[in-house]
């Protein structure tokens, strides 16, 4: 459910919630690998644009301090159109990724986030550690909802490492 | 006193910790003097980028949604130079402002931020919430530092407002 959009100019109907969110996840691939699934434009589209939900999915990746990202996509064939709008903080080759982002629903700003990827070697596995540190404007998104997308982010990108790290077929 | 900087290429020295901090202010003017203060370059310079304790400062500010803001300063003569790089998550005049920044001392990334200032009408002043939601990288920042000069910059501001609001002399 969806709250009721506040006017523009409705200054008492404007809040900022805050929260965080932390999300640990170990994949059976290297620090270097996982790395790559976030740099490499064609590997990221693949697991971060690519949810069979949505349609008009536009995506673009300049993976570089001070580099943005984009996303945009409709929910279904006539749903509300989203947008996500990020740049990069911090890059720490195979170790760590710190982004800003803000997500628009049908052109409304609903949150703005710094979000945090650290990435731990784990014997031969990796451990993420994903941090969000997220404003929630005027309650027209959530920590819940949040927290269940980046979920199946994750599910998503555990899926392109299965697929890449995959012996080749003999 | 500061951490010793890790090697760029260790990863084991490499962490992120996060922290939010509140900060909570009321100021004798209107929601609109206190945005305007952060809103119009020329008042936004006098109370954040004049503090006398750092030489060689440069501001600039491109106050829109999107839009960047830098500051740059040395601490002393021969001190570390630092550099505040900004940019505006969100705008919603005499309501609130949403930033997201990264610090840098002598080029390293020490911390990266989401801001959150919302403004409230109380009475005749104003009550200013200032939310800070840090990443702190590789423990070359801190939640004390920063509460301690998010404190001086509100007393700027106070100060700024108080000179800015003042009837003219007679």
């Amino acid at each position: 459910m969806t709250a009721t959009p506040p006017d523009a100019s409705d200054a008492a109907g404007r809040t900022v919630s805050h929260e965080t969110i932390a999300i640990e996840r170990t994949f059976d691939a290297t620090p270097g690998q996982v790395y790559r699934a976030f740099a490499d434009p064609a590997s990221k589209a693949r697991w971060f644009a690519g949810d069979p939900s949505f349609t008009d999915e536009r995506y673009e990746l300049d993976f570089r301090i001070g580099g943005r990202e984009t996303s945009s996509a409709r929910l279904g064939d006539d749903g509300s159109t989203f947008l996500y709008d990020a740049r990069y903080e911090d890059i720490v080759p195979d170790v760590r990724i710190v982004i800003a982002y803000t997500m628009l629903m049908d052109e409304r700003r609903i949150s703005a986030s710094l979000q945090t990827i650290e990435l731990l070697p784990a014997g031969a596995q990796t451990r993420l550690i994903l941090t969000e540190q997220m404003a929630i404007l005027d309650g027209l998104d959530s920590a819940a909802s949040r927290q269940h997308g980046l979920g199946e982010l994750l599910d998503a990108l555990d899926a392109e490492l299965r697929r890449s790290t995959a012996p080749a077929a003999g």
